[in-house]
């Protein structure tokens, strides 16, 4: 067996993401110990019924002594917390890396706390289901989907190509990007998404009881693909509102500029607005398909 | 073999459903023999070349000739025309039914043009896919899926357990419903988030040329899910948003003020509205994987 790649990867937050990360890792040997940190009791009890890693901790401060490789899989909401509790006790040349959706305020949040010596070098999967916790994990989770990551100005070359090869090993393809740029695209490609079917199956809850039960009856019809994403991780998501704000609300008030369009056009029986529009959707699924991402 | 359900099967329209119906009928045997009309020569090229029926016309008056079960499997804004032409056809006795999504309108636009020798039982299989025309039917499309049946006051009880019966035969369950109870249903499980779907899409293709190539690649972050619905076919989906108008309005309204509250709450930081929110949705997606419609 050829050497791994890292000697101590930690990852701190073992859930979905976590997880599946601990077992691609042990699978295609890309590091040679693992240590896993949750502030959760019962995320490390599963996590070590599952055999996920080598040690396992509540501290974070604790878990990443040693480590050549740490990824934060938390929500983002707790990354200042983290990098507070980690900063002093990471190893000279590590490289510090992490999972969250948005990728601006991670940079705001971690950045000024870490020290020079470690290489900082933010990513994100580009993957996931709707399933949470240590269990939900799997190693295949990676294979063809990207992985992003947003180096900062200046960043070491090899650290970046170390890191890269990691996700490729896991079986992502990786793509290099500016963080601003990286959460306006994640805006309209994930979190509006999230949000729109948050919101709809929030409206069907709010219905009367007898009306409740036909729309969970008859959901095969178009409601159950909302319902399957409006079924993620609640903390998560709200960080991720909380953190990329201002692209949200952007994408937002696209959205609800051409809604109000289309709403008008049904009020007012506009038939082939509604057809012409209908039409031009079609062709960004022949898209998707041809991209291998469907 | 024993006696088919229908001596002669009439279908017009030979799309998806209608091309599901076919083979599904063939399959169990609910029919001798199988009519098909389309206005499409190239429909009916596909469907006698699949074998799907017993004989092909453009005119569906010729089609409806001595058949005891004729179904419209056509877009709803084209329901008048095909009514007027086959009303003085229909053998007495016939039962006349169809698969569109709407049916309030369906009842205003048939209902007065049928003569009384005629059982009219208009239908709706809760089933799809977004794929069109004769080629992407398949048998087992209905097999689990809800088959709603809105027949109107006084009607024929036997005509509709044998209609029902039909339905059972392709795998159906079959449920009873007012029209106007339908439409409000359908309003919220398919015609909004088909909407809201066509919607989200569109806003994505009219943003720069950049950014759109980067939504497709990194879509299987959510935004694919809504590109299949968005694929669905154009001319069914604006006859729909016609055609129960008013449903979709008022479930559109409601859409909306939640939506809204969310922007605020993203916009003000409320991130304990922001979770409460998504932790009540988890719950409904519970409810459908245990209703076995997942």
């Amino acid at each position: 067996m050829s050497d791994a790649l890292f000697d101590k990867l930690c990852l701190i937050g073992i859930g979905l993401i976590g997880s599946s990360i601990a077992r691609g890792a042990r699978r295609h040997n890309l590091a040679k110990a693992i240590a896993i940190a949750d502030s959760s009791y019962e995320a490390r009890k599963d996590a070590e019924a599952l055999q996920l890693g080598d040690l396992y901790d509540a501290d974070p401060a604790a878990a990443v002594q040693g480590a050549d490789l740490v990824i934060i899989c938390a929500p983002v909401g707790a990354y200042a917390e983290i990098g507070q509790a980690i900063a002093p006790h990471l190893k000279p040349g590590a490289i510090l890396s992490d999972v969250g959706s948005v990728k601006q305020a991670v940079v705001r949040d971690l950045g000024p706390l870490l020290p020079d010596h470690v290489h900082f070098i933010p990513g994100h999967p580009v993957a996931g289901t709707e399933h949470s916790g240590p269990k939900a994990g799997f190693a295949e989770l990676f294979e063809g989907r990207w992985q992003i990551l947003t180096p900062l100005p200046g960043a070491d070359q090899a650290a970046v190509e170390k890191l890269a090869a990691f996700w490729r090993g896991l079986g992502s393809n990786v793509e290099i990007m500016e963080p601003s740029h990286h959460d306006q695209v994640l805006a309209i490609t994930s979190h509006l998404p999230h949000l729109i079917a948050y919101t709809i199956v929030g409206t069907a809850t709010g219905l009367e009881d007898s009306t409740q039960r036909e729309v969970i009856k008859f959901s095969a019809s178009g409601f159950r693909d909302f319902t399957r994403i409006a079924a993620s991780n609640p903390i998560m998501w709200r960080d991720i509102f909380l953190n990329n704000r201002e692209a949200v609300l952007e994408m937002l008030g696209r959205f609800s500029e051409d809604l109000t369009a289309l709403q008008r056009a049904i009020r007012w029986g506009e038939g082939e607005k509604l057809e012409d529009w209908f039409t031009r959707t079609r062709a960004i699924r022949r898209s998707i398909i041809d991209a291998k991402q469907a």
